[in-house]
């Protein structure tokens, strides 16, 4: 049996995770700066609008000439001209003056509302009546209203949505400073696992599963997915495919067979490789107990669990967080990430001093979730197609009832 | 004003987008399958396991063997040798034998089930003495236990996710059919609009902000994102500019400027276009009410409001369904996509007939999520940024109370 010396809990290990300082930064094109997280903060440059915008149909006016006005007493105005939309407006409006601007068009000097067409109509060629009057502002957006210049919309570690795209767009900004992409090498081990495209599988052999779902998970978390391979279950090969590894790649994931000796391996194959720190040697989890962090200079080192359900959900937990710092992301909504509340159908057993992922099946019944535990053993991978997500048990708790309001961590779809 | 013959609810939109039939399908890597959406099921070619494995380390034995063995009374059994990992286990295991196995490795014939190794301990070189009795099929996984000859995983518009991606591998399927992603062009139209690069906007102008919302949104929604241009408001110039991307497209968004003009130019370049048909005019939601939905074909014209955050509102609600079906989407968990449950913290006036997308922060008090709206003139695309999702008002609710539970549809992150 292997010896974890000092299991970590889940909480120690993501506070170690916290320790990683990002990649170095890189400038893109804003075409493909979504999803990646930045390295400067971008204050406006400009304000938006940059001129007074009216926000919906009809004339500009000074307000002072609406007050009072009424359907029984209107105010007239002398029409002094027209905007056209995306013209720059050259007229002004002067006292009991009007000129008619389209929504988004430009406001005349002079002008400090809109009064919108239904509350207007036209008495001859030259003259309007206002039936409603207006205050300052009304129907205009005003310059930096919606951004000031020199606002700071996003913050270093932003990931950027498509929003925040359009809105740097808005600002003229074509390219943007993020941190580099992780680029991640996975190599898979185990006496037992044959490449997936094996025709035949002889008994005792199964085929890779794991190069596919942590590939995945990388590129969904982010991250580049460089050197892939499976490598017989010996020592010396698994070193200088190690050492391959790390030297032009941020992040090696060494996911080993499911067998004890292979856990041995992943501390032998440390030793042999110069300057690794071995951070965290087994985590108070199920699954996934089984799992290595190293540092090797400025590089991870992930010992992952063969089982493919224990390396899915340790990537999860933990691989994902280590590929977000990387990249740099600190800031995030407080509710991202896919998650939904949900009432748990069934008692689920758990022990004190070890936190468990639980996959769960999510169904809805009358607007409510419902969670559903797939019990089974740790084995099976069918369990991944089934779950929609899983469940979380902290370590302080020993288990939880059937009815009680839990988190799901959806899988993504 | 445009007349809008027969705004469309929200809920009649939807059922005409439900009748969008899929793309053609095609044959993609297992590698690049992530994200795809199947377009014929794939029954299990084999088993898996395709062997009995052992689920952990110890001695395959004759579970009756073991029967009442206990510390005081333990059950002798021959050892009849090792199965290593990996090997086809050639050995069998008689009455009053047991052979060494390690976690995942092959079950000898003969053994129906697996002593763990810390019930056993070795007596002398041929003899281990068991202190805990098995039933049949302990720390086994049957063949086919997990995965059955012939069972059918994932049906037919199902999204392929990581985990599922691993199952394929292990069924030895290393390419999967699918539907074809569609291809999507964006013209931004509007006399008021420049490309995002000019680098000083006269007053009047201002640069064109959604052909970078959509991009991005299309390329999340899994869609391929072909022409992009800015398109001055000129009818010709539109109707040409439109019949280009109908040629090589399966979806046009015309993204019209905010000025109300462009919205008739809508159905005016619609009339150009042989063979276009309109489905929708007008839907009875804010943001978002002028928009247009005409098929050409086979082929989706989505004319979009010119307002970046009508755009991306009537984007998230109406066209990336619209994407999803087109990929063949049509079973998803039944908690899929980003969503949580929060408290509103302050009213929400509505109006019956119409359904409302409020942009809204999420904040986390105590656990508990605290939704805040933001209120704005609906031209801010500033919104867009501090908004972490939104809350949809149904059509037939007046508005919603302070501290009503409402679900967040979240932007991603």
């Amino acid at each position: 049996m292997p010896q974890f010396l000092k299991v970590k809990t889940a909480e120690e290990v993501l506070e170690i995770l916290e320790q990683i300082e990002p990649l170095e930064t890189e400038v893109v094109d804003l075409n493909s700066a979504c999803g990646r997280v930045l390295s400067a903060n971008a204050p406006a440059a400009e304000p938006v609008p940059h001129f007074n915008r009216a926000t919906m149909d009809g004339y500009a006016v000074r307000a002072g000439d609406t007050f009072g006005a009424s359907e029984a007493l209107p105010a007239f105005l002398e029409i002094a001209g027209e905007v056209s939309m995306g013209e720059t407006a050259a007229m002004s409006v002067g006292r009991g003056q009007a000129v008619a601007v389209p929504t988004g068009g430009m406001l005349p000097a002079g002008a400090d509302a809109v009064v919108m067409v239904e509350y207007t109509s036209n008495l001859d060629e030259k003259t309007i009546e206002v039936t409603k009057p207006v205050a300052p502002g009304d129907n205009v957006l005003q310059i930096g209203e919606d951004i000031r210049e020199g606002e700071t919309l996003f913050d270093i570690g932003w990931r950027l949505r498509p929003q925040d795209i359009g809105i740097l767009a808005a600002l003229g900004v074509t390219a943007v400073s993020v941190y580099r992409r992780p680029r991640a090498a996975i190599i898979s081990t185990g006496d037992e696992i044959v490449p997936a495209e094996t025709d035949r599988v002889p008994p005792g052999k199964i085929r890779d599963i794991n190069s596919f779902t942590l590939s995945s998970q990388i590129r969904e978390a982010g991250g580049v997915v460089g050197m892939r391979e499976v490598v017989v279950d010996r020592l010396d090969l698994l070193v200088s495919a190690c050492l391959e590894a790390l030297e032009n790649h941020d992040v090696l994931l060494l996911s080993g067979g499911s067998s004890v000796g292979v856990r041995d391996y992943t501390l032998d194959i440390l030793e042999h490789i110069p300057n690794a720190n071995l951070l965290v040697h087994g985590i108070a989890v199920r699954p996934g107990k089984p799992t290595i962090l190293a540092r090797v200079g400025r590089k991870l080192f992930w010992g992952l669990p063969g089982q493919p359900v224990s390396a899915m959900m340790i990537f999860r937990a933990f691989v994902i967080p280590s590929l977000s710092f990387l990249q740099g992301q600190r800031k995030t909504g407080d509710a991202a990430g896919a998650a939904v509340r949900a009432t748990l159908n069934r008692r689920l057993p758990s022990v004190q001093g070890r936190t468990d992922y639980i996959p769960v099946i999510v169904s809805s019944e009358e607007g409510a979730f419902l969670a559903t535990p797939i019990f089974g053993k740790s084995s099976m991978i069918g369990i991944l197609a089934r779950a929609d997500g899983y469940v979380i048990i902290p370590e302080r708790v020993e288990g939880l009832e059937e009815g009680t309001e839990v988190v799901v961590n959806l899988f993504s779809q």
